[in-house]
């Protein structure tokens, strides 16, 4: 590796460094590759390639290998030439992040050449595929910009350090106002960096900002990965933002909302707390239906119940309850659609929004940028 | 991988998700393996294994594998058993953050079962190997912490929207002071995220201030991945920093310094602009000397001009000249050693700082752990 660095830091002192094949020192001509690079590859990393209709071309140099395949969720399997090096094109892929893995030989793992991102329990690869001409909404732009704020603190519940990432709007700075704050937890196998990374958090936040379109808010993207989220919610990470920012800190001022797990999350913690929380957004989720998966103990009926108890104070004092689905591709769409039944039975009140897509991440900036808006209005 | 996600989504209402050969559902009992969980795992992998002598314990489920290796700059091969299952222990490693890759039949891949770094070029894995009984200076400890807020900024030099991390020390926001400002800078192959990831800048920092060892300062981490350093850190970078943060503006309030690559940065743009820098830091680097490999171009001799010209002017202006290595087995040590060497001709004073460890991270957050206490005094 000693060599591997002095090649790295001459080709960088050059503003070239290589990835995959590329000759140190010899800068590649990338006019004779197909598409263009993707977006999440790293500095200089000529594959994968975004070919023009959103199909994305794969190359591993694996001549020792027997299979080389892409897991996209669809598995393709790469064909080899003659000097070990395989290729591959995917379908056309929807707009927006994916995780893939490479699988050489049966194992799952990273690829190097792009940006990871931690899904699926894992250290998983991205791949960002363009929106329409004309969508900017997922892209930064000349607008006023936020920040995104990594801090630490101790959580009593879980007795350790966490993580935590807060965007603060434009002008949070330089301001003595106070905000609203929106807490916006990840999914099952994904972490506090979610939001911020694969969802995009603070780009679709300050498009709609800088539009008019939502409300200067605080967004606290915490770590969900705790036995009793509801208590480390409610006496570690709200003080913690609430001791450290200028936040409201009435009811009206809180928003509580997630994706997959973490609208589950949102659910249980939020129906019972609505002292704490005027909107609740849950997307790509739903209670469990009987029977669960590997029938998986759960205590959904506690929380209809108290929906039945409560009716009418959960109608009026919920300003917004806000139910999102990836289509009936989403594999959250039964318990979503079952969940939806039950509420019209109580007579509780809620909107739904649905966009095709599935479980995935560009569904879930679209309910990010449709639920936003509706928040402390 | 839709079945992927509903797994993870029941694993994760459990409490447990899980990373290879896991069983769905059921949590591992840890007892029985070795040591314990690598300190980067991400959360619930049992493997990589931290052994009590600082040796690392790998397994890679690859029944249809030849061949599976670790990379930590020396490779170690592992061993198959019947079940197709490869594992292998290093040589006991050296205390801090190390990079390495899996290679599977002769790929080069990163490992999804620990955190990923941008290093070497590609994302890499991490191991992080814990420091001996005591040294507590870059583990989170109970005091006063900062935060590290990631901005974006248009650069007028390099034409695109890039990222900057900054460290903002405790009581930035509680306070009206102004700060002074360490820009700090990665190595080549490397990007922002470097310091702030693996150099652990943050926890350092809080360490050092809480000690009443280091000035409360901004550590301002920007991307060195541009042809022209120099014009975008002083036309771009700073001005941004300066407009957006409570930050004192003369030289006296202002240090440079980088790693490799960002050590050549670091002398490049300091040593010409004595009037906006008072400090400069160059941890593991120095300009090359002749020959240089590749026989790469560089213009050494005019900053060697620069400082023959200007003796007296740059001994008593610049506060801290502070050069760093990382023992004689760093590659950066002949190019330092010849460096200091035409230094001492001219007759420009500085400190030479030495740690053995060669050209890694742990050297260079001893780096910054000895440099910072010496600014802004």
């Amino acid at each position: 590796m000693k060599k591997l660095f002095l090649a790295l830091l001459i080709l960088a002192l050059h503003g070239v460094s290589s990835v995959v094949s590329a000759q140190p020192g010899r800068p590649v001509d990338e006019s004779s590759l197909p598409g263009k690079r993707g977006p999440l590859n790293v500095r200089n990393a000529r594959y994968p390639r975004l070919l023009p209709d959103n199909r994305m071309e794969f190359r591993v140099v694996a001549p020792e290998a027997s299979k080389v395949q892409i897991d996209l969720g669809k598995k393709y399997d790469l064909t080899r030439d003659d000097n070990g090096v395989w290729t591959g094109i995917t379908e056309p892929l929807t707009p927006g992040f994916h995780y893939y893995f490479l699988i050489i030989d049966g194992v799952q793992v990273a690829d190097p050449a792009s940006e990871s991102f931690y899904g699926c329990s894992m250290m998983s690869s991205g791949v960002e595929i363009p929106y329409p001409e004309g969508d900017n909404r997922f892209y930064i732009s000349d607008v006023p910009h936020g920040d995104v704020r990594m801090m630490r603190y101790f959580s009593t519940t879980s007795g350790d350090w966490r993580r935590v990432y807060i965007y603060c709007p434009p002008g949070y700075e330089s301001s003595d106002s106070t905000y609203p704050v929106l807490y916006l937890q990840h999914g099952g196998g994904e972490d506090e960096r979610g939001w911020s990374q694969q969802g995009r958090t603070d780009i679709i936040m300050d498009n709609l900002i800088a539009a008019g379109e939502a409300t200067p808010m605080l967004v606290v993207m915490a770590d969900g990965n705790t036995p009793d989220f509801e208590r480390e919610l409610l006496t570690d990470c709200i003080p913690f933002i609430e001791k450290n920012f200028r936040v409201r800190t009435d009811r009206e001022s809180r928003a509580l909302a997630g994706l997959s797990m973490g609208g589950i999350h949102t659910l249980n913690t939020g129906i019972p707390n609505l002292d704490k929380f005027a909107y609740l957004g849950v997307f790509s989720s739903g209670w469990w239906a009987n029977p669960t998966p590997f029938g998986m103990p759960h205590d959904t009926e506690k929380y209809y119940q108290i929906l039945k108890d409560n009716k009418d104070k959960f109608n009026n004092d919920l300003k917004v309850f806000w139910l999102s689905m990836g289509g009936p591709e989403d594999i959250a769409f039964d318990n979503c659609r079952i969940m939806r039944g039950r509420l019209d039975e109580i007579g509780i009140n809620y909107d739904y929004f649905e966009t095709p897509g599935g479980h995935t991440w560009p569904v879930w900036r679209e309910s990010l940028y449709h639920f936003a808006p509706l928040l402390f209005k």
